[in-house]
């Protein structure tokens, strides 16, 4: 069985039948922050930018228009009269109040830098939809959906910020950018693409050099390896036993039945892909503290799920082993009375990914090398070409994003150009083979948690917090404030002599 | 009478009929570098690349494709396994080789650099028209037109150049972009978005701080009231004066008879538009050796239309004298029996430049304050707008230029972010009040000529050149060589580390 890891936060299966299929199961979301919400006042106000549809091209369709929601929070600005700071989350592939409520670190940051913060919604997604909102409209193909791309949404963020900045009188207040994940992919791009919008980035786990021909194929799945392996030799040898004997069984007379009872299955099912999705998205979200992102997860979920594979109290079972191990990832409350596979809710809204996958986000994640956790798979572009054009109807650019935003000779390009950029990474991560690891000038800084996962650091923080998370959150922070009053500097700087 | 002067090698006149009439006139335009190009080898061969019509959008009218035309010259170039430079010029809104053979200097350096030459055409220009080549389909309409757009070029070029140095196996060969004028702001804009495909630019009289709310409206015309006033007072005097006796002389009956037979007039016309272009023109193209770049000219054609105002012989005939000046502009050869002023041929192609002023390239031109040697007027946006909606139907817009481009506070934002950037200027050229005049870094640098005129710099060098042209030129080519070596260095410290 092949699987595709298209997305940064979505993964989806392509079966032989090449029907799509949602990877994301049943289970309740409960957003940690919303606690933050309920407990606390209202965390942001809601808002919506006329945003033009097509910056690029001046046909009477590019002229249209879509409502771009934004959340804004302005309790902790300094104001405009300060030039205080303005805080942007350059929203990623969902619903941007799930992102928000997942980034933690700007609210708490907020009041030390008396900043502004505000919250973009990526085109396509969550309530910014082009075509009168009308999701059905938009996304039913690629005329329509045609509009969906990277370059697009950046241009809607510089519009937006900078019409927003006008309407404060906040010219003068500098911007930081934030995102995580394909969110700090478009953060470290804006502070590369609009410098003169965004005076630095912080870009958290952010693959910008996740493309094909720069990052390797294995690298990925080698990472979530790792990750167990890591954590037990037995945990791993266990896994990457299984999948000959999941296979073996659902062809066997009856097996389909076996494994349904073995994995209380609410249907009879192929089950790999439903236990692969499980130990990627635990990979990325291995935080060192319970957590709420993908799915409700204890703290250091990898340990809790070889904890159960090791357990001696499942003997030689297999299917019982990976069994406990898949309830640490999708039914951590204990109360799932049997698993739907065929259940494809899309709570966060990302569905909208596989149209950038099929069009410029070409990231090769699927391939498995001998050591592998995962059965053995070479990275075929053709096969995602192929899906592409039968599925969407559109052909992928698989250079595309690194003519337009580079990536190649990363260190050479950038040491001697652009400034003010973080780029985290948590080693844990599948997706740190693709971040920049290593510092590339004074100013554009490599941050690597070893013990971290998928942008753990824009998290709430947690009394719990380890001190190497700690640690990272103070660097960055400092870093920021460096940069702000630089910025500061320089502005005084410039009204003394004009 | 109103005048638009909307290009930057083109103008046009919005009569009050608003009907489009080509500014430029009859006269036989023999390319200078002609010469070159017969008593040499060839400059350079024509190729074609297949080009994506819309790099930023998904929709299958997206993935059309286009032949795009480059020009290509390898004689001096030391080649792929020296990682030889490129130079690439990156074409403006013109025929591709008209500007290959007015940029002498770049076939001048070549062989110090042991440089490739590339010089890309810019879509919809010269031989590099969508749809199939068909200028009549592609002209036709805001649908087809609307692909014509600045950021398009500039990804047309990373496609391209990437794509080429593929072919070449010429990876690690740095890139330089060149260009003047509109050129010259795709260059510098190139740098800006693209590092990681070119190293530097030289960017010679581009007007990228041209765009409304950065320049005064009245900078563009009040710097040629300078340049005819700093030759003579009385030249200044006799053409401030003269418009409204034209004006006055047009409303007469039988006034039009008269301006037909003192201008040397094929037709009955009104004059002021055809006389405020020559002036215009004269001053961008101010150059201290004859040239022959719009229009043939004597050196310093300003000093020799003042000469012509200025002669004693034409006593107070003040359409004498401005005949005189015109004569330099429209008919240096002497040959011309009389003028069309209804001859709208546009030998270079320059046509669709209307399209970029009617949508992204809002260049402020216009406006004429008190001391202005042309009519008061105000820049008025609406007159703009309501033009280019009846003529082209489509809506400019104002302030998308500088959201992509940025231009505000410049001297802030690339002071501590960018590199490898030369932004000549010659203060003459009335385009100079929209460009860079003051070096920002260390190395994004200003290199301003007080006596130079519209990209002087990069024209073919001339034994009369005089001192502080050779010295610009030198200048020129030490800062980009010190870019080059730089990179060399770079590179084998990589390579020793890798």
């Amino acid at each position: 069985m092949k699987i595709f890891f298209l997305s940064l936060l979505f993964l989806f299966s392509l079966s032989t039948a090449k029907k799509f299929a949602h990877p994301k199961f049943p289970s309740p979301i409960n957003i940690q922050a919303e606690s933050h919400k309920s407990t606390k006042t209202k965390l942001y106000e809601t808002k919506y930018f006329t945003q033009i549809l097509d910056h690029f091209n001046y046909h009477p369709q590019s002229y249209q228009t879509f409502q771009e929601r934004y959340l804004i929070n302005s309790k902790y600005w300094g104001g405009a009269e300060k030039n205080a700071p303005i805080f942007v989350y350059t929203g990623n592939e969902g619903d941007i109040e799930w992102f928000a409520q997942n980034t933690g670190f700007m609210f708490e940051t907020a009041p030390q830098f008396k900043a502004l913060l505000v919250f973009l919604e990526h085109r396509y997604y969550g309530k910014s939809i082009p075509f009168g909102g009308d999701k059905e409209i938009a996304y039913s193909n690629s005329t329509t959906l045609g509009y969906l791309s990277s370059t697009q949404a950046l241009a809607d963020y510089a519009t937006l910020i900078i019409d927003l900045k006008k309407n404060l009188t906040a010219q003068d207040s500098p911007v930081i950018v934030f995102g995580g994940s394909y969110g700090g992919m478009l953060a470290a791009w804006f502070r590369l693409k609009y410098p003169h919008v965004a005076l630095g980035a912080l870009a958290s786990s952010a693959p910008i050099l996740g493309f094909q021909g720069i990052v390797s194929p294995y690298s990925f799945n080698n990472i979530i390896t790792q990750d167990f392996k890591g954590e037990s030799e037995n945990c791993y040898k266990v896994i990457k036993e299984s999948w000959k004997l999941i296979e073996e069984t659902e062809q066997k007379h009856g097996g389909l039945e076996l494994l349904k009872k073995s994995f209380n299955l609410c249907n009879s099912k192929a089950v790999g892909g439903w236990l692969q999705t499980a130990f990627v998205y635990t990979a990325m979200t291995d935080y060192p503290t319970p957590s709420n992102f993908l799915n409700p997860l204890p703290a250091y979920p990898i340990r809790q799920m070889c904890k159960a594979i090791d357990d001696p109290a499942a003997g030689n079972d297999t299917f019982a082993k990976l069994y406990g191990a898949a309830n640490i990832y999708y039914n951590s409350s204990g109360t799932a009375t049997c698993f739907n596979l065929s259940d494809h809710s899309d709570p966060h809204g990302l569905a909208e990914w596989t149209w950038q996958a099929c069009t410029e986000m070409v990231l090769p994640t699927d391939g498995n090398d001998e050591k592998s956790i995962f059965p053995s798979s070479e990275w075929n572009f053709t096969d995602r070409a192929t899906f592409c054009k039968d599925y969407l109807g559109v052909e992928p650019r698989p250079n595309w994003a690194t003519t337009e935003f580079g990536g190649m000779d990363i260190m050479r390009v950038l040491s001697r150009f652009g400034s003010n950029m973080i780029f985290f990474n948590g080693l844990r991560d599948p997706w740190s083979g693709g971040g920049v690891l290593k510092s590339i000038s004074e100013s554009i800084v490599a941050v690597v948690a070893k013990q971290g996962a998928h942008h753990v650091d824009l998290r709430y923080s947690d009394k719990r917090d380890p001190k190497w998370l700690q640690d990272v959150r103070k660097r960055e922070i400092h870093i920021i404030q460096k940069w702000i009053d630089q910025y500061h500097h320089d502005l005084s700087q410039d009204l003394l002599h004009s």
